[in-house]
C-alpha cells in the first residue's frame, strides 16, 4: 500500500533495491536533456554497463517473463539515471511518457503484460500521482540485443 | 471544403461520427498525462472496449485498406479520449504529434497511405489549422494483434 | 575540432555541405509544428524528393555503413527542413530528441553504429552544446522502403 507522505527516495530504500550506475552512452549523444521543467531520457535498454543482461526476441527464445525481467532492469536504469540527473528522485512530479519497445516476433500479442513490470517499478518507486501516458510496440531489434528499450520523459521540480 | 467558423464539436456533429466510449487503460499506466499546455495520450489502437477490432499485419493478411479502416478506428478513440480529457475537442489547439506505427512486413512500403486515413479523420474534425507534424513506421507487433497504433500530442487551450 | 565561437550556418558553410531542398510532406501532415519553444518535425527518411535513396533492410540486403549512408542522407533533411522552418540554423538551442529508427532484421544488434551517422552530422554542425538525448531501435519497415528514419525535436531560441 503506498504511503502519501513518503517521497520517492523513501520508497526506494524502503522498497531495498539498490540502483545500478547509471547507464552511460555508447554514440555521439548525451544520457538527458532538460528543456523547460520536462526531462528527456535516452533509451535505456536491459543492461548492466554496456552489455545487455539478456538477449533475444519475446515470442522466440524468450517467453513473456523473461521480458518482464528485462523491462525491470531498464526500469532500473531509469531511475539511475533520473537519480543521477536531477539529484533527486524527488525532484520527479510526472512520469509524462512512458515508452516501452519490445523485440518481439509477428505473433506477439502481449506486450502490455511485458510493459507492466517498468510501469509497476515506476510506480511503486516515484509514486502513483507520478503514473505515466504509456507507447508500447513490438520492434524487429534492438541496440545490443536486448529485448527490451524505455523512452522516458518526466516532469522535474524547480 | 471546411468552413474556418465552424468549432471542432460543430464539425463532428456535421459529419455525423459517433464517437466510442473512450478506451481504458489494459495495464499501470493513466490514459493520458498534460504538462503545461501539452496533452500526451496513451497509444490508441484499433480496439472497441478491450478488444482488437481487427488482428494482423499489414501485408500479411492485411491490405492496405484493411490498414486504413484499423487507422481510422485508432482516431476515433484518439478523439473520444480527447473529448473525455478535456471536455471539448474545441479545446484542441494543435495536434503537435502524430506517430502512426503499422504492424507491418519487411517488405511493406506504403506506410503513408495507411497513416493518411487517421490524419483525414483527425484533420476533417478538429480543423485545417490543427494538422500535425508525422512519424509513421512499421512495428513487428502490437498489443493485442492490432494492425495500428496512434501516439498523440495535443497543444491544448487553458 | 569544433570551435565554439562558430555559428551552425558557419560550420555548415566550412564543412561545405550542400543542404536538399527541405522534404515536402506525402500525405496529410505538415513539415514540422512549433509549440512554445519546442519545434517538432515530421519524420525524415533517407529521400530525394519524394524517393528513397536506397531501398533495403539492414542486415539483410544491406550493411552497417549502408545504413549509416542512409542516416547521413536523413539527417541532411534534418537540417534543410530545420532552415526552411526556423530561416536560419543558429536558431536551434538544442536537439532535445533524435530517434532513430533503422529497418533492421530480428538478429541486427548494432543500431547505434547506424544512428551515429546521424548523431555526428548534427552534431558537427550545430555544435557540441546542442547535443541530443537519443531513442534507437529497429522497425520492421519504413516508407518508401527507406532504411532509416529519424525523429527531431528542436529547442529553438526566439
Amino acid at each position: 500500500m503506498a504511503i502519501p507522505s513518503m517521497t520517492a527516495e523513501d520508497r526506494l530504500a524502503k522498497i531495498d533495491v539498490r540502483l545500478p550506475d547509471a547507464p552511460t552512452p555508447f554514440g555521439a549523444y548525451v544520457p538527458a536533456v532538460q528543456t523547460g521543467n520536462l526531462l528527456f531520457l535516452s533509451g535505456m535498454l536491459a543492461t548492466s554497463g554496456h552489455a545487455a543482461t539478456v538477449v533475444g526476441v519475446v515470442g522466440q527464445n524468450l517467453d513473456v517473463n523473461d521480458g518482464r525481467r528485462a523491462a525491470n532492469v531498464a526500469a532500473l536504469n531509469v531511475l539511475a539515471l533520473a537519480k543521477k540527473e536531477l539529484g533527486s528522485l524527488n525532484r520527479v512530479s510526472r512520469v509524462v511518457r512512458l515508452g516501452v519497445y519490445v523485440a518481439a516476433t509477428p505473433a506477439f500479442s502481449e506486450h502490455p503484460k511485458v510493459a507492466d513490470a517498468a510501469s509497476e517499478l515506476l510506480r511503486d518507486v516515484l509514486g502513483e500521482e507520478t503514473v505515466s501516458s504509456r507507447l508500447v510496440f513490438g520492434v524487429a531489434s534492438l541496440p545490443l540485443g536486448s529485448p527490451v528499450e524505455l523512452e522516458v520523459i518526466l516532469e522535474v521540480k524547480a
